[in-house]
């Protein structure tokens, strides 16, 4: 689709970064309740008020990530908006849908064919529950990429993503390998999925700074998508000191190929603005400067 | 919604199974290369195949579930497709939406407002990975349902949900037991979820019939969705000598609660047929009748 540009992701997403400068990934999750005073809360506000955003932010950042269920909340009408929205998004600014799909390999498919060919998503989040034969169709994009849920930035994370690890029946090698939490075992996994292909990344959230350390002594080369770091919380300065690659073809991008989301303390420095427009952009400004890398 | 009955969903499962006297849960996931020789393999094509599949064969279902890759791939036109299709399933017919939703709770929160309150669905699927407190949100709903992703159909599901796991907490009841699988131990989390309510039920498939037995054992109360009987090549006489629940509510249901779901192996009765609504109608009674309780 003419939405999105050729060749790899990883390459796309270099340019960007250089010219941006940052690790500052600009989220758009419309959320009716965060609309600025005076704004309608029905489809055509909520439209109005993620359209400034992204085009009163978006110049800082380095992507642009949608939450897709803020958009589903609205049924149809709101996928409608979304892919409106997605055809004002810049082709040199790479377009990340927030989706968390993962299914069986036909069910995945479809995924691909929403995401990736309709919708255009440059990247898109899975979970990795079904392994990496349930999510081949998505992975195997080699213009497109995968950042893969790793360890998520909400309080109970840890529910199962810190489960030890103690052996992998199927897997001798493995089953010798000291006992490792779930997160890390995934993270290892998913480098093996890459295989150096340069299509996988890992969803790693800001709120869990000594899991992103360790997250990134499983996976030297991944790429990392940040949530959590604006009003969940995060530990920016962990992040950006431990986030970044440390080997593979995104150790050479500006910051590692890092990006750190943040959504809503952007849509928020319009709440009480007589120029939301302007308040956004200040906003974005300031982010990109606190992650310049 | 008038779309959907009130009170508990096992309730309204229970009446259905009595009235159906079959574990058969229909599957509509319309795929454009499975349509009878002559359709049009577009928007409208599928969605006139689509109803049906759902007015020829969901008379004798105990349920129909909707896959929603397969409406999304079309986009906002393929969603409101969907919206339309939920409104002529009758409300005595428990609808499900497959949609492997799962993220932190602000997020679920949405997919609940889209999934229960605009779709209008009676039962949702999720995946584990965020734990309890990211999918709350859609657990706490009395009188809605959460079918949770536990152990899947595909080849590869094992990749993940086999490892050996051990709790890495200060849970000292729980590092006292012995390592199981990944998918006991979900199993074992979402009884723990459920605690009782009615709300929590998993997703558990056929192709896995040792696995099927593990889980029940796991989790005797809950409910279970049974996904790859039909062209996946499912073990069904071990499903259905397995899967129904042993002890809670659902035990007093026909079946256990169990639902088995069939989708490729119904649509397909309808390619070489020169009446494709009859012969979609008896395939449907067969699978029926093979899943009689």
């Amino acid at each position: 689709m003419s939405l999105v540009a050729t060749g790899p992701y990883l390459d796309r997403l270099s340019t960007r970064l250089r010219i941006a400068a940052t690790s500052f990934c600009l989220g758009i999750d419309p959320d009716p309740a965060g609309l600025p005073p005076g704004w309608r809360a029905d489809l055509s506000g909520i439209e109005a008020f993620a359209r400034l955003v992204l085009e009163s932010a978006g110049r800082h950042a380095a992507a642009v990530k949608v939450n897709l269920a803020f958009f589903e909340s609205w049924g149809s009408e709101g996928v409608a908006m979304l892919e409106r929205l997605r055809r004002d998004v810049p082709v040199d600014l790479p377009f990340i849908a927030d989706a968390k799909r993962g299914d069986i390999s036909s069910t995945s498919e479809r995924h691909a064919a929403w995401l990736f060919d309709r919708l255009g998503a440059d990247a898109v989040t899975v979970s990795p529950y079904t392994g990496e034969e349930g999510i081949a169709p998505l992975l195997d994009r080699a213009d497109r990429f995968v950042y893969v849920l790793c360890r998520t930035s909400n309080p109970g994370a840890g529910e199962l993503q810190d489960l030890l690890v103690v052996a992998n029946d199927a897997d001798e090698v493995q089953a010798a390998e000291e006992p490792a939490p779930l997160y890390v075992h995934v993270a290892r996994r998913v480098a093996a999925w890459d295989a150096g292909r340069g299509t996988c990344g890992l969803v790693v959230g800001a709120t869990a700074p000594q899991q992103v350390a360790e997250v990134r002594a499983a996976a030297p080369g991944l790429p990392f998508l940040v949530p959590g770091a604006g009003r969940q919380g995060g530990d920016l300065d962990a992040v950006r000191s431990l986030g970044p690659t440390s080997s593979g073809p995104a150790a050479g991008l500006p910051g590692g190929g890092l990006l750190v989301n943040v959504s809503r303390a952007i849509a928020e420095a319009a709440a009480g603005s007589k120029d939301p427009g302007a308040s956004l952009e200040e906003a974005a400004r300031l982010w990109a400067a606190r992650l310049r890398v």
